[in-house]
This record gives structure tokens, sequence and C-alpha cells, in this order.
């Protein structure tokens, strides 16, 4: 402990999400060394990945550099890297490239992955929304498929290519369905010249009773209400039973679908496994009352790869504002021992709501006074608040601009098909390649 | 020919390049059905891409779907497919896809792709760019390599991390040098901790005895000193003799450089071939004074593809604005021969001059009427232009907003590094993995 005087604590922070952001900053004056690590180079902003996936911003919008976040911020370093371990008895991050980064603190906020309960063979056919990489291949993929209906050999693979299927019916889902069905039925409508986009089906599935069960029952009932308005087809209480490269099954019915999207269930990272700390089914850390991993005082875990109840006793939703006050709640923690002032209590979350967004005159918002917002007012609400929360002054304008744009237009601008070889209409689309011979010379 | 008169003239347009889309505008009101072959989804504007190469704007900002251009243009239809040869015999355009189009008219409209001058393997290490995905993949490797010196072990590794080439003294390579200057010395600088973007070394490479070739001789000496002056050291009558994973040879010098860019040579697409038409050393069709190919009055091309002389016996340069002339040339043709109406005159070439960005505040024009410009007021010119051209009202007007805040803040809004796997440092920087190794527990 002598030693550790001499020096500023350590502070290694895994993962530029939400927790890990707000944790550094927290630790902006405290007399630490913060290390940041992450496998990327930046921060993405997830509630707005799903306007990636449908082509109404670009990568850029909703992601920045983590160390130009930190630019001013002289106690911290930034290193991409890929974390792989913890040697917690030497208390050393290891990583992908060979470094070994010493900590005297450890904060682990890693996040989540898609979870396929047990059917990871379903990924391939029903990619999830996490990271860029998954957005700009979901673009790609359902671009594609209205790009090869426009030379389908017949009505038949036609239809085929215009069904989307997205399984799950919480924020990401809804909001997934919504723009879709926006995409098909207002941005491409009129661009083809023998298929018709706006026949496009877009089919939302949820297992469970209702759409968003985290909100109030008339707000999910509403919803449900406006995405059929919109053309979505929800189909709740359904199960699917199988996906593959043509479509989904749901027992006895089968949906032929081009694409399929995932955004039924996540589970938490790996770091549990680093930690061999306790978890539970989804594979979250069961982090203490003071979001510590137990038996480690020294290592904090935060954000979607936790499970914590607050002071209160309640289960701390896996939401961004969540994440961001349990980053923020364990930077004043480490404040308070690196200068030896008094610890906190036990973390408390604040609830102020929550929010999803369905169409593009349409969300709906429950607060936590009991105020809630529906409809255009909803819309309005929802879009402020995601603007609000943007990083940077820059991003906040362009995004604004673009909605705006988009909102009077109905255009998206964003609609790219790239991907590492010049893209091929039938390729990634589930689609084989001789079904997409026309032979237009009869 | 009965027949012909009895339907519309069926015109073939393969490529949605500059030209391309100037001979389906063109032919808007003729009565004949335009359909409109592209390998992408995109309309690309190409004089803009280095700065998606350099982290400035995002691939959304110059590219626009081409289908969405021609929406409101319903003589024409625009079908993703890769094309793969012509039957002049039948007239039909043939597919990868196995699509047979027949045409009454065909343009050839294919551009250009890089040429290694019979050294295809340095393609590996030194990409050029031409396309939304050689820009990506560009700023992947540059970004890549300033987050590998930041871990790097020895100052000579980061020496060699933070060395980047360009090859070749053009408009490409100038303006791609000039922004990479940019990134390192006023975006970057202060954003790293333990190595300095600002030491980054570029160098650009010029086999010739200047830079710019086009350019009126003050000019060129003009964008040379504005790039020494911005840290860029310019090499002219500088031969490369090899390119490998870890730098350039030119003769008895080597540099040892993370990042090569190709920017020193184009060559024709495959299209001449198709056509088994007359071509030059860099494969461009020889096209006669109508734009037509040789024997074949009813095929005509465009554009990057060709080498052409207009009316007055001078070389139409590979530029932009001479593709977009040749294009709609083309269309006036086409309209005229479906309508009856009198053919105009060989093509005639405008030239409006040249212009290329050394830098952020800096830019060389040269008009036709000899009014040359150049630093600041060169720059405005240029930006105005290029803004001008733009497709679409949302473009401009983010591209505008994106400019003046960079121009003010130095800030770069696109600095993501993606890829299909989520990245590591070291890949793709041509920097072995296990260099990367750091000991930071010492």
């Amino acid at each position: 402990m002598d030693e550790a005087r001499q020096r500023p604590l350590r502070v290694v922070i895994v993962g530029a999400g939400f927790a890990g952001m707000q944790c550094a900053r927290a630790l902006a004056h405290a007399p630490v060394e913060v290390t940041i690590l992450d496998r990327t180079n930046h921060h993405l902003f997830q509630p707005l990945l799903y306007q990636v996936a449908t082509a109404a911003l670009s990568p850029g919008d909703v992601a920045w550099p983590v160390r130009s976040v930190f630019r001013n911020q002289r106690n911290a370093t930034v290193l991409m890297a890929e974390v792989t371990g913890v040697d917690t008895a030497s208390r050393v991050v290891l990583t992908a490239g060979g470094d070994r980064v010493p900590y005297d603190a450890l904060v682990i906020a890693t996040g989540a992955t898609h979870s396929y309960f047990g059917r990871d063979d379903w990924a391939e056919f029903a990619p999830g929304l996490k990271t860029v990489e998954d957005a700009t291949a979901i673009r790609r993929r359902l671009l594609l498929a209205f790009e090869a209906a426009e030379v389908a050999p017949d009505e038949a693979s036609r239809r085929r290519l215009l069904t989307f299927a997205v399984i799950g019916g919480g924020p990401t889902g809804v909001e997934l369905a919504g723009a879709l069905a926006e995409v098909a039925h207002r941005t491409l409508n009129g661009e083809f010249r023998r298929s018709d986009p706006g026949r496009a089906r877009i089919v939302l599935i949820e297992a469970g009773p209702r759409l968003l069960p985290a909100f109030p029952e008339d707000l999910a009932a509403e919803a449900a209400r406006s995405l059929e308005h919109m053309g979505v087809e929800v189909r709740t209480e359904t199960r699917v039973t199988g996906v593959d490269r043509a479509g989904v099954d749901c027992g006895d019915e089968r949906i032929d679908a081009s694409s399929v999207v995932w955004a039924a269930g996540v589970q938490a990272s790996a770091a549990g496994e680093w930690l061999d700390a306790p978890r539970d089914r989804a594979r979250r850390i069961q982090v203490g009352p003071d979001l510590t991993v137990p038996g480690h005082p020294e290592i904090f875990a935060a954000g979607d790869t936790v499970t914590a109840t607050d002071g209160t006793g309640r289960q701390v939703p896996g939401i961004a504002p969540a994440a961001k006050q349990m980053g923020r709640y364990i930077g004043e923690v480490l404040a308070a021992r690196a200068t030896g002032g008094p610890a906190p209590g036990p973390f408390a979350y604040t609830d102020h709501g929550s929010l999803a967004t369905v169409g593009r005159r349409s969300a709906v918002v429950s607060l936590r006074s009991g105020v809630k917002l529906r409809g255009v007012i909803g819309w309005w609400f929802w879009g402020i608040a995601h603007v609000f929360y943007l990083i940077g002054f820059r991003s906040r304008v362009v995004v604004s601009f673009i909605w705006l744009w988009s909102y009077l237009t109905g255009q998206r601008g964003a609609r790219l098909i790239t991907g590492a070889a010049p893209p091929r209409v039938g390729e990634g689309t589930g689609f084989a390649a001789a079904d997409d011979r026309v032979d237009r010379a009869a």
C-alpha cells in the first residue's frame, strides 16, 4: 500500500460504452491514471444504431473516436486493444496483442452481445444489432433484397424477397420494424419499375403476450397500433422455432423471408469468465451494492454486463441511462478512494422513464413522473432527448438536420450497399444466385 | 427497322458514373426506354472520395442511390447488376446474375481502375482509391497505424508506423497527401499520450519532374510549396521500384512506411475487351468523333474508359467535367435518333479549367480564361464548386456544414475504424502482431 501511495492509482477501464465513458469522465479531476481499453476506436451511441441499419444515418453520425473525447483529459490514455483475460492475482489485464496492462483498480464495462438461446446456428441468418459492422451488414442485406426483387424472375420469389422478419418485440425490434416499414412504404416508394416496395411485408415476431414489456400496457398497445397502421404485421405470442436462409418457422407456420433480424435476446460479454465471478443465466456478473465483484474490492463492473440491484432492492434495467449512472458512480467511488475522501453509499438508480420510437412521427414515452407521451409529441420528445445526449456539437447539428430533412422529404441519406467486395445482387440476401436469372430478351 | 419504329428505342447504359448519369438525364424527355446498369447501387462523387479516405466525410455524404436520382424519370429503369460481356451480334448485354439485357443502343461508361504498370503484386500493399470500399479500407489502414504507434514497443517501429507514402503527384495524390498532413498534424494532435502524430512523416512520390502536370507550372510549384509548408515531403523525379508490406523502394532509397496509397496510374475498365474494340495502352477504347465505337454506330462509349479527341483534334482529358459532357452529348445524339431530328455535330469539349485542393485553406485553380487562383481564395472557389456539383440538397447542406465545422475546429467527423471483423491494432497496417507487444508491467 505504501508503494501505491507514491504513485497515482492506476484505473483501467475495459470498454468505451456508456458505462466506461462516464466512469472515465467522472475521474477527470481525480489524482489517478486512467487507461481506457476498447477493441474498436469509437464510442457508439447504440440507441441510434437501428437508424444506421435502416439507412437513415451514417455510422460516423452515431460513433466518435474515444480518444477525441478524452483529448483534453490529460490523466486519460486510450488504447485500442482487445482484452482476452484478466490475471486477478497479478492485477494485470491481458490483450490479444500481447500487452499486459497493470491496474490498481479495474472497471469492467464490456456490454452485451446477442443471445440465440442456444441456437447459435441462427446467427448467420438472423444477425443482431450491436456494432457498426452489424448495422452496415444489415443495411446491405435489406437494401440488396429490394434490388434483387427488381430482377426477380417471378412473383413468388419477389414476394419472398420483399418479406422482412424482425424477431423480438422490445424497443430495438419495434424501432427496426417501424423504420423498415418507412423504408419500404415511403422512402423507396416509386423508385422501382418492376417490383413494388410498397407491397413489402414486415413481420414483427414476439414470443410474449405484448410488445415493449418494460412499458405501461396502454403505451405498448399504442405502439402496436401505430406499427399496424404503418403496415407492420405484429405477431405476439408467437415463438420462433427455426431460422434458415429462406425464412422463419414459428411452430407450424412458415414465414418465407429474405431478411431476418434478431432483436430477441442479449447475453453479457465474456468478462465474467475472465474473473470467474458469479453470474446469472445471461452471463451477467452479480455485483454488490457498490458495484464491485464479490471477493474483489478492486474490481468493479457496470452496464449491460452486470446484474445489479440498487439500494432499494430493485433490479437495475439494462438500458443506456442505467449504464451511465453506474459508470459515474464507480468513478465517484474511485475518486474518493484516490483522495481518501468518504466513500459514497451504495449505488442508487434514478429512473427517468422509458422511450421508444415507432416511426417517423410516432414514439411512446413513459416518464417516471407518470406522464405518458405518444404520437407526434412523443416523437419530438424522443428526438430532442436523443440529440441532446449525442456527444459533440457536430453530430448534434448534423443529426438534427438529417432528421429534419428526412422528416420533410421521407428520404434517407445513407442508402449505400457497401462491402468488402463489389456487391452482387442475390448475395447475402439468402437468395440463391440461380434464382436470380431473368431472361429479358424474350 | 420497322419493328424498332413500333416500340421505343431501348437504350442501355452500363455504369452510373458521371458520364452514364448525364446521358440518362439527357434522355429524360426522349421517346426511349433507358436501362441503367451498375454493379453498385450508388453514384459516387469521386472527386471527394479522398475526404472519405481521410475521415473528413462519411461514404453517405459523397454517394447517392442511383434509383433515387431517377425516381421521377419514368422512362428510366435502374438495375443493380455486374456486366460481364456484350453480345454485339444479338445486341444483348450479359450480366453476372445471368440476365440478358437487350439494347438498340448501348452506352459504355464503365470508368477506370488502378493501373500498377504490370506490378499487380503491389496492389495489396498500395491500395488505390476508386470505390467506397477502397476509401473505407484506406481510412481503416491509416487510422490503425496511428493506433498501433500508440502501443509500439520502440521508437523505430513507431517511426515506421507514422510514415505514410502517397505514390503519384496528380490531383488525387496531392489532395491525399495534404489531407493526411492535416489529419496527423492537426486533427490527431494532442490525442495520443505515448506517440506524437505531429511527428508523422508524409512522403509524396512523383516520377515526373513536377506535381500536377495538367496545371500551369507556377500553380504546381505553389501546390508543392503549400504541401511542404504543411509538412509533406515532396519527392519529384523519384521512381518507385518496389512496394511491400513494410514500405517503398525508390531505387537505392528505402522508405519504411506503414501505409502506402497508390495514386499513380489508372487504366480503363475491361469494357474494350467485351466489344473487341480498338484500344490504347491504357485499355481505353478509341472512339470516333461522335463517341461511337468503330464499326458499331449503335454503341457509344464515354468517360474514363475512352480516349477521344474533340472537334479541334485536342485530346479530351480524363476528368469528371469531360465525362459529364460526353455523357450529355451521347444523350443528345440518341434523343435526335429517337425523334428523327437532326444529329448534333461531332463532340466538342469545353474546358472550364482545373482545380485541386492542397489542404484546409489552400487550393490551386486554373480557369480557362487564364485566371489563376491559389491559397485561401482558391480553396473557397474549390469548395463552392464542389458543393455546387454535389447531387441533392441534403448532401450540399450536410457537406457544407461539415466542412465549415472542420475548417473552424480542425476536427474530422468520420474517424471510424470499421471492417468485417472487430478490428485489431496491427492488422492491416503491414505491422506484424508480434511487434505489437508492449510490456507495461515493467
